[in-house]
């Protein structure tokens, strides 16, 4: 049901980047459910992690390993999200971790380990460690498409996608891949996505690049308002493309490399929630004319989140009162309502906190249709907008989240 | 599908309170969809109404008038909000109120008007004008249980509760209506509930006496986190069973109905979840150890908000990672997750962050099966706690409310 989503293109490598996909049976048989990242000796990993303070022990471990060394193995894997799983929780992420280290011959401090699943099962530790040898043999410089695919676990389909730019006349790679589809609100980061270039970046500009362009992104959108406890957004930089690391924000490559990340991060990002679990509706939630950044999200989360809202989308329904209750109890502090103005699309449905006077329900059914709405909402009080990234709430979200599981 | 709701009691009359429920035909026809409550000359009004900034026309003529004069009257219909209708609501409202007030020789601000149903449409405040004389001519001192049964939009069955108490040899009464099933996360009040009795008691003790009983009622449910635009809680004192107002709050008199209106405001709040839209389980969530009753609140409605939790109590699902991530997203500052401890009802579920040591997946499925469950989240730092009451998340949530209005 995945809204405007179409089959993954052919992603582009990345230099530096050898991926491996195999089966570990962590959950399920027959399901390639364990994904490798192998990263050069140049590379430079910045990194955004979940902030639920329920975090997953494999957040944990890649929190302290990023202080400590330059990251050569990311190691994925899904079916179990090794999370509410205290003290032994750590232990089982640091067996695989040090079993992959003695393998590949480096400090266990330079794997990164990430997983997503089912939260609160003993992760089967030894069956990741056993998968690890063939793991290492199959790395490939071209199997970015199939870790798309390894990633996943409620998505319907794979997410992903690469750009190519030039600054000086050096051509720069970016590719990335996303995975999610409930548990969908992050805050900071989001439930894993994995980028790559090919370009020589110094650590803290990288690092400085990707935040930027999570706030626009991943954290700008919500399925179910849920929090992850997993939710791990990383970006690698190689370095084979160029030899002297880019160290200034100002420079053409870090300019350009900056556009590239947050268009790929945006794509990424609705890519997710096109897929959210149930989705029939790709749904931007615009808000103008706000004081400042907060207020603007705090209405255009309030709108997301509404259940009323989300099921009259399900519905087609052009229910705009539902929206006018949402935002009126987004606590915006002395909202005049007299001045909120709400479109669906171009069609402007409330004016002067009412019905717009030339409103007519059956053009409001007409633009409810469609499979992609923008709502905007003039809050008509200052300068500040901003844009919030969901879905409607249907049948088969209720189905998916009841049967999950079992 | 209520949970545990059985039906309506005979509901004691109040010695100063007549009631008159008749055919208005605002949006359907065939049904008794407008209530006139009058009150007697002694009586004295205490109100809680909705903080959504999209407040409905009614909320802010109620308002008003109650800063004016004693209510003699509330007003009530039912098939249209009159809320996001702008400075046309509120004309019509006052067309009510204005003929109501002319045809019962009494001011217009002692009259309270209140309306719940569709947002956003005109009120046809002629069809309500014109259902007047009969109200006025039909009015009863025992018509509390149709009024009960008036006032319900999508509720699936009527609510109301009465209690009879005695303090110095004097025999008190006191009833109350509440109504709502979607909407349904009150801010400071709820969707329309009407209380009274018959003791005298000044208007100010009653006004604290209401107040300190919504919030562990009415402002501790919640259904969809949608707060209504609606939302209105009144008591009436009718001053019928004693003589002198009633004005200190240590008096036996004040403390007894004090303890009986929260009692009984609990009781129709709990109703409300019971009646949830689409709801299967009545869900108590106890937040206990927190340093204070923000962060158990925070804790609980994370927990109560969950379209994840929600859906896996309509499975009957153990899903106790939802709960832990839920919690984890609540904003506790600096949460030790490692002292959080979970039950549902008496099995302990999650003991130092994660799984109990000594829990079954088969014990936890047990527990689900039944259909009101308390969850009960320690979070080992302190001494505060509350409860919020909500339901689950059911294929017939989404039905009702796709539906709704076609």
């Amino acid at each position: 049901m995945a809204v405007g989503l179409g089959p993954l293109p052919e992603l582009k490598p990345i230099s530096g980047v050898r991926i491996a996909v195999v089966e570990a049976g962590v959950r399920y048989k027959n399901r390639r459910d364990l994904v490798l990242f192998e990263l050069a000796a140049s590379s430079v990993t910045a990194a955004v992690l979940t902030q639920n303070a329920f975090c997953a022990a494999p957040i944990q471990i890649t929190r302290h390993h990023l202080d400590v060394a330059s990251p050569r193995y990311w190691l994925v894997n899904t079916g179990n999200a090794n999370a509410g799983t205290g003290q032994e929780g750590l232990v089982h992420c640091r067996h695989t971790c040090n079993a992959l280290a003695k393998l590949a011959g480096e400090p266990e401090w330079t794997i990164l380990p990430f997983s997503t699943g089912v939260i609160g099962e003993p992760l089967p530790a030894q069956r990741i460690v056993d998968a690890l040898p063939l793991a290492l043999q199959s790395l490939s410089d071209s199997a970015w498409n199939e870790a798309a695919i390894g990633i996943m676990t409620t998505d319907t389909l794979p997410k992903g996608g690469s750009r190519q730019f030039e600054v000086s006349g050096q051509v720069y790679t970016l590719t990335g891949i996303a995975k999610g589809a409930g548990m969908i609100r992050p805050n900071m980061a989001t439930m894993l996505a994995f980028l790559a270039t090919d370009m020589a970046v110094e650590k803290s500009l990288l690092q400085s690049i990707l935040s930027d362009a999570t706030q626009p992104s991943f954290n700008r959108i919500t399925i179910d308002g849920d929090t992850s406890t997993n939710d791990a957004c990383v970006l690698v930089a190689t370095g084979k493309a160029n030899v002297t690391p880019i160290n200034d924000a100002r420079s053409a490559e870090a300019q350009a490399l900056s556009a590239q990340v947050q268009s790929l991060m945006l794509e990424l990002a609705q890519m997710i929630v096109r897929d959210g679990e149930g989705a029939t509706k790709f749904i931007t939630v615009h808000v103008q004319g706000g004081l400042d950044t907060q207020e603007c999200c705090d209405v255009a989360y309030a709108v997301a989140h509404s259940p009323l809202v989300k099921t009259a989308f399900f519905a087609s329904d052009p229910n705009w009162g539902r929206i006018l209750a949402a935002i009126g109890r987004a606590g915006v502090p002395e909202l005049d309502v007299n001045k909120v103005q709400v479109w669906l699309n171009d069609l402007r449905i409330c004016w002067l906190g009412a019905a717009d006077p030339e409103y007519r329900e059956v053009l409001g059914a007409e633009v409810m249709k469609a499979a992609e709405i923008i709502v905007r909402i003039d809050l008509g009080r200052g300068e500040a907008e901003d844009r919030v990234y969901t879905c409607d709430f249907s049948y088969d979200y209720v189905k998916i989240n009841a049967d999950y599981r079992s």
